[in-house]
């Protein structure tokens, strides 16, 4: 008997299309639990309901839902300890350091900062032009369908993330598709969620969840006429086809899909401190397995004795260092093929490239190396993601060719630089740096990119094929809303039908673009 | 010898695929003047020219583009005449009261707006993380590719309209693909725009034109990863074809397509107002020969004698007009097809409909009408955009029919309702406006549609199939800016490598989103 999915405000059995489980990827073992694979029939009655709830959620007051995130937030830290356990069993990530002390605060203060932000009211940007009579701000976009990916089951799950914070703080019902490696930790949070949704008034199908579809099926889900918006974080492959599903019909489909990272490290930077950069570099790439949308794959350094002494160092500590466990056994294959890729467009193997995923789903933590030159011969090849403990040093002849290299990058998440503190690298900076500029989301200097702050400053995002949309971000509030908003404008509208938001009163004190002014204050 | 374009600084031969004339829409007659039909060289040596305009520009103070945006407003008003008179040889429209008096000085309007949104920077939205050290703020996108409507050649035309203005404010070159109706009035104001870019320092690439493209190139160039966005005006099936191809290749594509504009008129302010409501419908609905994007093409209204009395007094009014010249053959065409979509739908002609186009491209003023039953059977077909001088009655049988009848509507740019002074209509208002509200961009009361304020709270956008979408504007400042702008993040980069609009200082006294706090100060 499979778990039932959570529809129109009841637990009840799925529409199945059949069943699967999830595999406990330390030992290749299924897991108890047997979870359903939706048909068309769940989505379907989710979505009716969904429309009904979008429709509720307009007339209840911002309070609502930002009491529902508080709420969830002190539920889901109540359960913690069976959370982070379930989780680890998923996804072989352990307890501590990983699930219950970081991943779970994060979550929790995601929701916190989204309750925060939809009792203020300032991440809908309201407008007032006084003279003409016209206002306007970003409301709910509509029922909003929420991909979640493997790696982090807690702060980008489809039911507790970033998007799901996101979505329902902006007024819309979410409805989860779960990730398939992970069905009992979503499944929790989700049970949380419909208590908290229905101890603080939200309407009963703000929250739903189906735990699998076929391809077809999540085609059909992000291109339905009555879905607002649909978040997804995944797989290039996977965000590539249903992104080409939602845009034929229109509805808006934000991505967070591949990224290698760039980071560029000049050779006064190595001088000045190379083992603290090998250190950096080491732990950013190995931790979580390298299993991280910002995991740094590609470091581009010049020609020269401490690129060598950088490449060699780091290899050291690559061999040294444990290999851990990666989330599933496709992942592990992926990986092989991602590096089989590499090795056949010209890059050499510094250390592992294992052929095969060991018991466990391991493989050794690979480093390899590739001329600027060849690269530059194969740029679609050497770009591939290799998702998970594995990066490509690129050795530029010198900085032409360096610029050249950073020109025939794909869009990615983040780009780094590290440079001398001294200024010995300034030109060299002053060089490369804008042309990778365009080709991220967000610049770092001298510092990882692993390690994403939940800032209202953050752009995890990018240009294409990082994400659809180079204007938008997934982490951050309250930027991460305003996906989420449909811009609705009143012209010359009476005042008593106005939102109130976008009333002369101004009660919660947001943030308002009046006249050419922000402000907080209320008019009349 | 066909009219040079304007690639990489230079009017040169284009390199031609063929050639045509402009019609005058009132004799029918081709207009001297030939122009090219660009081959795919044009672009691709544009598209290079862009990128390095695209580099330059960012190097540039945001000062440049604003000085050049108001030298080139000075230009268009000291060419004012020719302007109209070439417009109006085009397209038909009077010079008077139309093109000189209201569309161009719009135009300039938009310009000196944009101006003034480049100098300040606000649009940007630049955000501030001090504790985090982060930073980000909206920059310039990349070379725009500017597709202008048939209908507007100043306030929309793609090298002198809203999304020329807001894409140059943003900081970026401007790629434009002139309408073939009017190829002269793009001719005139590109040679201004260009003498005004020398002028004032812009980059010789920062304006480029060509004429005329293949379908193919077209879908081609909004896909080429040199381009950072497009925008497009025009007719549904052109915009959808570029939107594929735009979506497919991850490059925003902000297109503004067809939209019927549903008038929703209660009986209470029938019984009101009757006389004023046809006015006010009747010039809506034929100014500019009802040639514009939020022309009122579908009223709502409920049986009833006071409804029978708006459609024979409209009808009179429709009668007694004279019927306008249309922009082309091609115009009319395509409105006769979507009447005898109408018709076929059930629809009934109250007045006009003829079933050919006569000599100068004039249809007769029309008005037709079809039960609330009847539109629910067929309302696909009855939605039909009818680009022109005519509009579709619905007469629902009651409030819950009239609600059917909005909820199966598509995206559109606008929405109305009129409904009496007194509050009678109040309970029928809260019935049917929120139903309306989710399938519109921008809600009215009491007025007509047409007439798009350039206001900061306009929204000039809505649901598909109205744009791609909902969340951005083509008219209003700084809001249309944003479309053509990059979220990009810095993320503990050293404050001298910072663009100027994110270091500590702010010399423009832009607003900025600092740790919580909207804020037109400096730090330190």
């Amino acid at each position: 008997m499979s778990h039932p999915v959570l529809i129109a405000g009841q637990w009840r059995p799925a529409r199945e299309a059949g069943t699967f489980h999830a595999v406990d990827p330390r030992t290749g073992e299924s897991l108890p639990g047997e979870y359903p694979v939706s048909r068309w029939e769940d989505c379907d009655e989710a979505l009716r309901a969904a429309s009904h709830a979008a429709a509720d959620l307009r007339r209840l007051p911002s309070e609502t839902r930002a009491a529902f995130l508080d709420e969830y937030a002190r539920r889901i830290e109540s359960r913690k300890e069976e959370l982070a356990e379930t989780a680890s069993g998923e996804t072989g990530y352990p307890v501590s350091p990983r699930l219950a002390d970081v991943e779970l605060p994060r979550t929790t203060d995601q929701l916190r900062q989204a309750a925060a932000a939809a009792r203020d009211g300032s991440w809908a940007m309201p407008t007032i032009d006084r003279a003409r009579k016209i206002r306007s701000h970003l409301a709910p976009i509509g029922p909003v369908c929420v991909f979640g990916p493997n790696n982090f089951p807690f702060a980008f799950g489809s039911v507790s993330g970033g998007d799901f914070a996101a979505a329902i703080a902006a007024g819309n019902p979410v409805l989860a598709k779960g990730h398939s490696s992970h069905p009992s930790t979503t499944r929790l949070f989700a049970e949380e969620a419909f208590v908290a949704a229905l101890e603080t008034g939200m309407p009963h199908s703000a929250v739903q969840l189906v735990y699998r579809l076929s391809h077809s099926d999540g085609e059909r889900l992000v291109s339905d006429r009555r879905v607002g918006a649909s978040a997804y974080t995944g797989g290039r492959h996977s965000g590539l086809a249903l992104k080409r599903a939602a845009d034929a019909a229109g509805r808006p489909f934000y991505a967070e899909l591949s990224s290698i990272n760039p980071v560029v490290v000049l050779p006064g930077a190595l001088r000045e401190r190379l083992d603290a950069i090998v250190d950096e570099f080491t732990a950013s790439c190995l931790m979580g397995t390298g299993q991280f949308c910002t995991n740094p794959g590609l470091i581009l350094v010049l020609e020269g004795s401490e690129s060598e002494r950088f490449i060699e160092r780091a290899a050291e500590r690559f061999r040294a260092a444990p290999s851990g466990t990666l989330l599933s056994e496709g992942v592990g294959r992926t990986l092989v093929s991602s590096l089989g890729t590499w090795v056949r467009a010209g890059a050499h193997t510094v250390v592992g490239n294992a052929s095969s995923v060991s018991a466990g789903y391991s493989l050794a933590n690979t480093l390899m190396r590739v001329t600027g030159a060849a690269f530059l011969e194969r740029p679609a090849e050497l770009q591939t993601e290799a998702f998970g403990n594995a990066s490509l040093v690129v050795v530029a002849h010198d900085a032409a060719e360096a610029k050249h290299v950073i020109d025939v990058l794909d869009g990615n998440l983040t780009g780094c630089v590290y440079s001398a503190r001294n200024g010995e690298d300034e030109s060299l900076y002053d060089a490369l740096a804008p042309a990778l500029r365009r080709h991220v989301g967000r610049l770092l200097n001298d510092k990882m990119p692993t390690g994403v702050a939940v800032s209202p400053a953050m752009q995890h995002g990018g240009p294409f094929p990082a994400t659809g949309h180079p204007g938008f971000t997934a982490v951050g509030i309250p930027a991460s809303l305003r996906r989420f908003g449909a811009l609705e404008c009143y012209d010359g509208v009476r005042d008593h039908r106005l939102p109130p938001s976008l009333r002369d009163a101004n009660p919660t004190g947001a943030w308002r673009w009046v006249d050419g002014v922000w402000t907080q204050g209320q008019l009349g």
